[in-house]
């Protein structure tokens, strides 16, 4: 049971893992130091994750880099939101 | 063999997620913008999931996560050297 909780706590600090760094970007109102690649990387990272979720039928990995890869949408929106032309 | 190959696609991107983030960390010799709690939080993040690997005696789990720390380690060594006091 310990070992499960584990998982999660793991779990949910990975999946949740961009959201002080959406948080800072709107604080700062600038990203010119955030890497868009690395942005880009992760999400086509758990989209594959999800993909292989998928196919592995494994519910926490569907939900876990589907709820991640939404965050990285919202992280992407705001660097080209903040980005200087 | 190509949900296997997606599948270490998937790991090889997110392990290795924070490293353009690194280079960039080195290229600008700033960190304002980054996220110092994000790097924390991956941290402890991937260590749970180390341990977790271990308890499950999956060495993907363990091998993915384990590398991922140490380029967090890298990435918050960076961050406090660059940041301005």
């Amino acid at each position: 049971m310990e070992w499960f909780i584990i998982g999660v706590v793991a779990a949910l600090l990975t999946t949740f893992g961009f959201v002080p760094q959406i948080l800072k970007m709107y604080k700062m109102k600038s990203v010119n130091d955030v890497s868009l690649v690395t942005l880009f990387q992760f999400s086509a990272g758990v989209a594959l994750w999800t993909l292989y979720g998928i196919y592995r039928s494994d519910i926490i990995i569907i939900a876990a880099n589907a709820v991640s890869f939404m965050t990285l949408v919202v992280a992407i929106a705001l660097y080209y939101h903040y980005q200087k032309p």
